[in-house]
């Protein structure tokens, strides 16, 4: 039974996108305009739902009938959040201390359902996954900080691109890791009476 | 410090050639000719090595000069193997029986040295992951069936497509469920003296 309802992405992650289009959806994606530095909360988890939530709200104004996604990760390290890396340097740093430990990588989702231009339903939730890092050689860690690319994700590292090779493990949703939990978006939908396989693009 | 290594990857499996893509390598693909159902092992974690290192083996008597990587999966499920499904029924009903529950993902990986047209080295290596199910409604269960998918992959179920949604937790290294585990794949190249980031091509 397909839906025809309108599916929004509020993050302007290409991860997130692409899980999503491997998980056969095919989201638009409205990048909010959140001001993230004013957010602040206790503990990481909570952060990144109210991260989650602030987007999915700031989008959902601008919807009149949609079903929209926000979202947001943050890797926890001996209690600290981490988010992305200011530049090479801290990315070095980071990566010095993270080393053959492990941390939490925090994704809050917000599922909001707008119908008439109004927001009907609002479901937050995190997934937690707990992450272990190889030790990269000095100059593996040289050649990955050169890519670029640790610096335009939270935590400094990726699952799903040049990094994986310093992941050796996780427990919990690998997806969620990657920036959006498959899992917990097919219940976000299942409460609103929706399979997500109803909302399969292919 | 760039090696110009030829990197053979010794398995059909589009999956495995993305990770690899994803992971900045770029092997070229030659599929052996191994006939699986000759190899049989007590252990699930046995058959996958065997294969594994059949498939590189069958490969590398082809090479002159090569770094040959062979793999296979097997899902193990109360101590059965289980392999690609037959077909939807059988896909069916092991999803009937593995839904809410968990089994293991075991792949084999072998890395096969090749030099001057002989085997200089041979490295087999198991990465074995916990891989827990949700359990899918039967809409959408019939809709999974339905795509194909689960009937191509070891286990009937994928964490890198439109199955990933009924994963809901793994513990160990996700991209060994998907077909190839990074991680051992650097460990094995540092044996012989190589960077991953070495074999980059991007």
């Amino acid at each position: 039974m397909t839906s025809d309802r309108r599916l929004v992405l509020a993050s302007a992650s290409p991860a997130r996108l692409a899980l999503l289009h491997q998980a056969g959806l095919a989201p638009e994606v409205v990048v909010s305009d959140v001001d993230e530095s004013t957010v602040r909360a206790p503990r990481v988890a909570e952060q990144v739902a109210l991260l989650a939530s602030a987007k999915a709200a700031e989008v959902a104004k601008r919807e009149t009938d949609a079903l929209v996604i926000g979202a947001d990760s943050l890797l926890e390290f001996r209690g600290q959040p981490l988010g992305k890396p200011a530049d090479a340097a801290q990315a070095r740093e980071r990566w010095q201390r993270m080393a053959g430990r492990s941390g939490v990588l925090h994704t809050g989702q917000a599922l909001f359902d707008v119908r008439d231009g109004a927001v009907v339903s609002r479901d937050i939730a995190v997934a937690s996954t707990v992450v272990y890092f190889t030790t990269p050689t000095a100059a593996e860690l040289e050649a990955y900080l050169a890519t670029g690319e640790p610096l335009a994700v939270a935590g400094a590292f990726t699952l799903d691109g040049l990094g994986a090779p310093f992941v050796r493990r996780v427990e919990g949703d690998p997806a969620a890791v990657v920036g959006l939990s498959l899992t917990v978006l097919r219940t976000q939908l299942s409460k609103r009476g929706l399979a997500i396989t109803d909302l399969w693009r292919r």
